[in-house]
Parts: C-alpha cells; sequence; structure tokens
C-alpha cells in the first residue's frame, strides 16, 4: 500500500498580511458607541507578493520540512470573532476572509484547498451563513466550512448544537456536500483561554450534544470534524461509551453509531496522545492535521522536535501502513469529497 | 515496598436517603416566585439505619469488591447546585450536607474521611464558605473541600478562579491546611451535560485559570486536586507544555513548577486513559480515585467489569511498586494532612 500525499485537514491562514488586520481594527473602532453599526464592506488592498511573502516564510516552508503535500486551509479561527459586532459586522469581514482564502488557494492550488468561515452573530439565524457557504461553496470551489458552535465567545448562551436554529445550515451542508469543522474563535469570557481551555472545552461539549441529542439520525450525511484531536473525548474514551450506553433507553446513540458521522483530527501535540487516539478511536474516523501555524509554535526542549510537527507522531504511532493511509490520506477524501487532490 | 492501603480521594454521597432529595425539593418550591426566600436551616430526619442501608447496598459494598480501604467522602457534586436560590439557600443546604457526611463518617470511620461541600452562591463573596470551612475543618475533623469554580452552574459568569475575590478562601485554606477539589455542580446552561461536557471542561478550564496566572505564587502552599483525570489536560499535555514555554516571557509558569501544587485523579473509566495519565504526569502528581458511585454505573461489555473500577486499570498500568503505593496510598497523604489513616 502506497502512501502517495500526507493530506493536513486543519490548518489556518494565522499570518495574513497587516492590511486584513487593519481593516478588522477599523470595525471595531466603527463599533465603539454604535454597536449597531453597519457600514460597508469596503475594500482591503494586499498584492499577490504579500500574500506569496506571508505563506512562503510559513505554511509554505513547513509543509516543505514536513513532507506534507496539502492543507485544507480557513481563516484564522482565533479571529472568527463572531461575537463583534452585528451581522453585518460578520458579513463583511467574512467575505474577506474567505476571498483571501480562495486567492491562497488560487496561488497555491498544489498546496492549499480552501475551508471557510461562516458569517454567525449572536441572536442572529443562520441564514446569512447559509447565503455565505452557497457562494464559497457554488461560486468559489470551497470543500468545507468551519461551524462555530458558541458564537458568543465563551457566553455559551446561543442555541446549542442540536437547537431546531442550526437546521438550515445542516440541510446546506448536507444538500452541498461538504462537513463542518466544529471550531470556536477566541473567548471574550475571562474564564476562557482561547486555545487552552475554549477550544478543548467546546470540543468536547459538541461531542456530547451531538450524543445526548441523537442530531445525527435526522441527518444521516451530515459530516463533523472535531478539532484538536476530539478535546477531552479520546481520553475520556471509556466515560463516553458507559454514558451511551447507560442511556440507550433516553434515545442516545452508542459510540458505534455516532461515530458514523463525527471524525477527530490529529492536532494532539506529543505522543502518548496520538498513541492514545489511535489506540481508542477507529483509525477510519481519525484525520491527519496539524493546526499549523496554530496554538503551540515552539520546539519541545525534551525531543528537539516541534510540538505541532504531528506528522511524527504518526508516523511512530503503532499503525499498519493501510491505517496510515487512511489517515494521512484517504479518510480525508471521504469527509471532504469536494476535494480535488491534485494529480 | 508494601502496599498497607488503598484510598479513595473522590467519592460522593450519591445514594443518600430520600429525605435529603425531599429537603431539598422543598427549598427549591420555596424559590418559586420569591427568589429571595430566606426561609429556615429546618431539619433533616434521617435514622442511622437509613444512613447504614444507604451505604452497606453501595459504596460499602463496592469497597469491599473492590479492595478499596478509604474513601474521601464529599455530598454528591452534582447536587451542590449553588446556583439554586441564594445564599441562604446554599447555606443551610450544604449545613445539611456536610452534617451527613460527618454522620456517615462517625458510623464508619474505617472506611470513610470527611470533605465538604461550600455555601457558595453567585453574586456572593467567599465569606460564607470561608465561615463553612471553618465549621467543617476546626468542629468536625474535615481534612479537605470541594470548591466550585463555577457556581452559575455553567454560565461562567462569575470570578475566574484568579481573581481577588477568592483570596479569603484560600488564605483560609491554606491556614488550615486543607486541599480544595476543584469541581463544578449540575449545569443549568443547555449547552453541558454535567457529568459529560461540563466536568471535564471545567477541570481544563481550572488548570487553565490556574497556569496562565501564576495563581500558586501568592499561594506557594495551596493544594488543588483537579478530578476526572485532570479533564483534558494530561491528553494535551504537549498543548499545555508548550503553551507554558512560549509564555514564559508573560509570567506563566512551567508546568514543573505548577504541578508542585495541583494533583490529578484517576477518574478516567478505561485503560488507555490511565496508561496516557501515568506516562505523562508525575507519578507523585497522582491520587487513586474512582469517584463511585459517580457518572458511570455500567458494566464494559467489551471487558465484563465495570467502568469506573479505576483500581483494575492502576494496578495493570506500567508502574513500579513505589510509583503504586504514590498512587494508592502515600500521596494523598501528603496533600490531605489532616487525614487520619486508621490503624
Amino acid at each position: 500500500m502506497l502512501l502517495r500525499m500526507i493530506i493536513d485537514c486543519h490548518g489556518h491562514y494565522t499570518t495574513a498580511p497587516s492590511p486584513l488586520g487593519a481593516y478588522r481594527d477599523m470595525q471595531v473602532a466603527a463599533l465603539v458607541g454604535d454597536p449597531a453599526h453597519v457600514g460597508e464592506r469596503g475594500s482591503i488592498t494586499i498584492s499577490d507578493a504579500e500574500l506569496i511573502d506571508s505563506l512562503e516564510a510559513n505554511q509554505l516552508r513547513l509543509q516543505r520540512e514536513r513532507n506534507i503535500d496539502l492543507t485544507l486551509f480557513s481563516p484564522r479561527a482565533s479571529w472568527m470573532g463572531h461575537h463583534i459586532g452585528n451581522e453585518h459586522t460578520s458579513r463583511f469581514w467574512t467575505e474577506h476572509c474567505n476571498d483571501l482564502i480562495r486567492r491562497v488557494c488560487d496561488l497555491f492550488p498544489d498546496n492549499f484547498a480552501p475551508v471557510c468561515q461562516l458569517p454567525q452573530s449572536p441572536d442572529v439565524g443562520v441564514e446569512s451563513s447559509v447565503r455565505e457557504l452557497r457562494r464559497c461553496v457554488d461560486e468559489m470551489d470551497f470543500v468545507g466550512c468551519n461551524l462555530n458552535p458558541d458564537p458568543s465567545g465563551g457566553m455559551w448562551n446561543g442555541p446549542p448544537l442540536f437547537d431546531p436554529a442550526w437546521r438550515p445550515l445542516y440541510e446546506t451542508m448536507c444538500e452541498l456536500d461538504v462537513p463542518a469543522m466544529i471550531h470556536v474563535s477566541a473567548a471574550c469570557n475571562p474564564h476562557f483561554h482561547s486555545t487552552g481551555s475554549h477550544y478543548l472545552g467546546a470540543d468536547t461539549t459538541a461531542f456530547m450534544q451531538a450524543l445526548t441529542s441523537g442530531l445525527f439520525r435526522d441527518f444521516p450525511e451530515m459530516r463533523w470534524v472535531i478539532p484538536h484531536g476530539g478535546g477531552a473525548v479520546p481520553y475520556h474514551w471509556g466515560r463516553f461509551k458507559g454514558m451511551a450506553e447507560e442511556n440507550v433507553g433516553a434515545g442516545w446513540p452508542l459510540l458505534d453509531e455516532l461515530m458514523a458521522n463525527i471524525w477527530f483530527d490529529t492536532c494532539v501535540y506529543h505522543q502518548p496522545g496520538i498513541d492514545l487516539l489511535v489506540e481508542v478511536v477507529p483509525t477510519s474516523n481519525i484525520l491527519f492535521a496539524s493546526e499549523m501555524v496554530g496554538a503551540v509554535k515552539g520546539t519541545n526542549p525534551d525531543t528537539g522536535e516541534h510540538y505541532d510537527d504531528t506528522k511524527l507522531y504518526v508516523d511512530r504511532a503503532p499503525l499498519t501502513d493501510d491505517q496510515r493511509l487512511d489517515i494521512f490520506e484517504r479518510n480525508v477524501q471521504r469527509v471532504y469529497p469536494r476535494l480535488k487532490v491534485p494529480a
């Protein structure tokens, strides 16, 4: 079984040129004193050369160093900031971010495939997210989206994922045959550290919302990727398995049933974590990912290796060649069928 | 090295006789239409025979079956319900719950040692918790407390653990030389499943609040036990280690420094989880626990063993005799120095 290519399902454009951040600062400034400010979409001027520079020095360099062929690339997750401003703020910001991802993928079609953020906003329905998802998939060949289960930014006061409010978005995902990575953005609640406790807590929360609600019975074709190795779920696999078995009478699916619709990525930054992940979760449910350039950029002084060089851990994990092929290359194409793998 | 006894640091009185629940129902009923209702402490009538029955059939039977000698025993965590009612509600309820734990320990001094809940309440300072902690430790020989990092029940809108509001409680813990297990109660936020996502998310959140704040530099003698195997922390040990190293300049402690004050328990309900825990976390920072009778009561159909029979996993984990002695018996006596181990 020959490994043809390594596909990373979870990369963010965390290194975008400064005009993107300047645009966001302008948006935020305009909201001071007028939270309902509408404004205009406006424009952001970034040259191709600037885009290329921002990628060559970072994601492209790391892809080459680590032998990663292709990255599913989406806007910076911590900057989605769905809690900032109103639906107009979120719409203009999201359109710019997604357009930039499209440009990146046009510049480097062999290295990146586009995944969009959605213009979610607290207290606003999903209609605008449905529209943007259609625009990205139908008009710009995006292959998936990132869905924020808590657009409040850590206040957790909107509808849970099993609430009917989400259904139009789920229906559109199924119709377009694109999955969602369930990924929160930065927390504005002082209890939570964004990439520490908020990301991992949200991953576990999303899994549990699916488990307790049996949501996927209504959307048997819907696919979710839960990032960061599934939050706390694999480490507590016995807890979730036991809870599911105890609650079959209450309508919960068993984990075997639930995992027909859920995948975990490999953004777990040490060998024992990856070893546990591949031991307890079926390898057909694991997608290779590194989140680079992401939450942890440093080198582990104990090993001299980058924490987020997750390929090393997967290479060393006790897997058959066939399982490794699933994790690096095949599963992601099943989950993201619109992904066109370069020849 | 002879293992003298097995001490479980995390057991809750989840099987208390029905008059306890009836009292709580009465409290809740009195709050309908009058959230500021004060009422009276009142009384709860439960005979010794009822207490004995409730324990013999459950915790005592399981202790015998699993060769657990002694359990640090506290009121049912999901029933602490600090978000219910006001400070009076919480005070009366907590006093009754703690008094009941004292009675249990008097009836079975060789089997149980008392750990108290605190009368926390949203928007109320920690003074009443300080008073109850003093009452329990000074007058009733309690050896530790459970501290709820989110008395709002999943709204996460009170002060984080690094907020100065908590300091009088921390000072009292240090003065009395008792640790706190950082343990939330039931969630009233529909996003969170209490024993699934809320417990594990809160564990990770508490760890991160300590890491980002350097809180223990002000309280070098304070000791926290983070239950449920430390939430998501050990599974993502590389992530937290890398984050700490990246943020030394911002004043974060390294994990080695932080772990001078934090312990994880072994409430992880499958072998791979325990294997990971003992591989990545120093065994001097691990306390044996089963949480029984707790979140998962069933038998794993794949093994025929109870999910929460965590002693089996620790017995089988790759540990030296000396490390096992630390986890089962010695560490807990260091963390809870007021614990009197029966001869």
